[in-house]
């Protein structure tokens, strides 16, 4: 790869940069690379920072001075996949949205659709249990992940899980590592489980008034018995920003927006039924089973993040409430704007209770962080997460004791020992 | 309660009965109960073994001479039912057929169901990470805990896990803790998460020739891009136990039977198309909306557990294989019956590849010993693990150095070691 194709090591997409510069960047090959890395690293006590596509949003990937980079990204081959028992076989480089595309070839899917998904790695989603828009129904990579192949601290290889749908055989070490944002060993294969693609995608679109009828709409749809894969909600502010930058007129009609998707057999009832709960407060909705319309429909939150992108740099944030707090989440964020003076856009994977609050840095970055520390502060008293989906990293690891207590947060650090002695493995990160 | 409607708690429902009696038996009360009994316990180093239902099927429950039995099933209130955040939160007596009951009152349902779901507790399906026929398409007790309360050994309560259906702060302890059986603390309460009650169920019955058949229709209907609730394949002794037991004629209709059940929106569409797969090899096929038929239907697998019993005593095993592997498993563990001369039954939770051979013990034990131990073997040599669904216990701990390997049993030992340093919780179970 020529030098300026290199990525910056030191950071992710976050942008956040610790200080100095890491000590040299292991390009992985093989699995043995990362072995004989580790090995090395847990003789000389060197952290390891273990990297994918570096997609990440909490800066878990963002290495500082006297670090190895481990870059995983070049064991990018879809090792197998088994149509017959609906299970791929991946190195962790592999790009999620391509092992999507390989599974549809048989009639599959892979379920976890990060929004990065056509550039992000399945290594990176694992890392951080990535969710995505149809984990409502379909749940997050966490819920894909039959078995992993992890090289531990020592340079040791462990096979952990299974390849079968159930397993109970002794304690779930699959599900404790997936999430674990690099710190307890580094992911080298991984056995995933496809599910049959939806034979037919219904969508509906519709704007309300005001954010809080559309909050309301969204918890309607489950109390309703309705079970879409996608509801997704954005705010008045984002539909401007769309306006701006494509030249749409959003905003104008409504002062926020749901989008919502129903599949497989029955997705045309469903979504009637969808049409029919939303229409009772909306301003205007829309359904189709065509494809195209529904990508047409569906722009007005597939360019939410790119149209705030555009106005300058932005903190991306990722709380989850209970559902039923949705609604004064949405007006919490908004007041926690307007009183830190700082411009915050919201839209949220609704059903999950998970609002992306999108907070502008350009003209004063320490009242954009005064702003997200009282967005985490309002998750927790609404008995939410501070990290809903995108990871703890380096950003949010000082919350991870008011967020989870001093007993339990011990517990995991003993965890992480166990597997990570030296303490080479990502230190600072997550834990 | 009257001392003879007292439950033997030397053993569960897998009848091994450890060597001695307990020392004695709290039936807790309260969470103070639980904990005032593991803090004396871990200050004494004296073995706990907790309790439910007493219906597992692996001796996890069963407590020999020494240990204190902690029997929790009077810890049986639903302390809270949210049907707006579809969010249960019950202490671990709870029934867990009470706790569909009073969720259906919403409109809700409670994914996980167990064979025992009429007399297991919830903390019972926690402890093995219960399945049952649903889990094909709802998923495993893990896959509804959000948030578990845990008494560690020590006398500490703690709580895991999050009120958010999405959270990704820390490591996933409620996922470590759920199949843990015992060993790493006592769950006094759990969130559960409770899902849409689906508002129409589809049936399929279809007899086929050949139980290869059956299990060839099964994996066609994945393949087919089908996604049903259930598929449950019962061979053709289990029909003729179940014809000697009713006066049914289950066995001259066929050599093996397929249940298939589709539900929610387009359910009725759906089990056409499921229809339309097994008939291409089937013998027979009926379909039907109704409620009422469709538990007619049901009887040739409902029956099947009750009807083996009958005969006389069994093993009740567990073993998953890779769902390809399905026909492969049947006819190995019919050939296994003939070598070791055993009368063995089996059905299947068929798109998870989950099998129960039923080996009657009444005329040679030790001979049904062996014969589990080579369908253990079995299961392991397809590709498979020892424990689907039912528990390690104390039956199938041997076994867990093949299936795991030593590193990672090691592993799994260490994590224990933590939470339970001085081995008081189940010791001899699981791991």
């Amino acid at each position: 790869m020529p030098e300026d194709d290199l990525p910056d090591y030191r950071t992710d997409r976050s942008g956040w940069v610790p200080g100095g510069a890491p000590l040299r960047v292991v390009r992985a090959r093989t699995v043995d690379d990362v072995r004989n890395t580790l090995a090395a690293a847990h003789r000389d006590g060197t952290p390891v920072v273990t990297r994918g596509a570096g997609t990440g949003l909490a800066g878990a990937a963002s290495a500082g001075s006297g670090t190895i980079v481990l870059d995983v990204s070049g064991l990018d081959r879809i090792l197998h996949l088994d149509p017959v028992d609906a299970i791929a076989r991946v190195e962790p480089g592999v790009i999620t949205a391509d092992l999507d595309r390989a599974a549809a070839a048989h009639g599959l899917f892979f379920a976890p659709d990060p929004g990065s998904v056509a550039i992000c790695t399945v290594g990176g989603n694992i890392a951080t249990n990535a969710g995505g828009l149809r984990a409502t129904r379909y749940g997050v990579t966490r819920d894909s992940v039959l078995a992993l192949d992890v090289v531990l601290a020592d340079g040791r290889l462990i096979r952990v899980g299974r390849q079968t749908v159930k397993g109970v055989a002794g304690l779930d070490l699959t599900a404790l590592i997936v999430g674990s944002e690099g710190t307890l060993g580094v992911v080298v294969g991984a056995t995933l489980r496809l599910l049959p693609r939806p034979r037919q995608v219904a969508t509906a679109a519709a704007y309300f008034a005001t954010v809080a009828d559309a909050a309301k709409a969204s918890i309607a749809l489950a109390a309703g018995g309705l079970r879409p894969s996608v509801v997704e909600l954005v705010d008045g502010r984002t539909l401007a920003a769309i306006d701006a930058l494509r030249g749409t007129a959003h905003a104008g009609t409504g002062d926020a927006f749901l989008l919502v998707q129903a599949d497989g057999f029955g997705a045309a009832e469903e979504i009637d039924a969808v049409a029919g709960v939303l229409g009772r407060t909306a301003t205007s909705v829309r359904t189709t089973l065509d494809p195209d319309t529904a990508a047409a429909l569906a722009a007005a939150r597939r360019d939410a993040l790119p149209a705030i992108e555009a106005k300058g740099p932005v903190l991306i944030e990722d709380i989850a409430v209970p559902r039923s707090r949705l609604g004064e989440a949405f007006d919490e964020v908004h007041r926690i704007a307007a009183e830190t003076g700082t411009d915050i856009h919201v839209f949220a994977h609704a059903a999950d209770g998970n609002l992306h609050p999108i907070i502008r840095t350009g003209d004063d970055p320490a009242a954009a962080h005064r702003a997200a520390d009282r967005i985490f502060a309002l998750a927790l008293d609404l008995g939410g997460t501070v990290a809903a989906e995108h990871g703890v990293g380096a950003l949010k690891r000082s919350w991870m004791e008011r967020e989870l207590g001093p007993d339990v947060l011990a517990l995991q650090r003993r965890i992480k020992e166990i597997f990570d002695p030296t303490g080479i493995l990502n230190p600072g990160k997550a834990l």
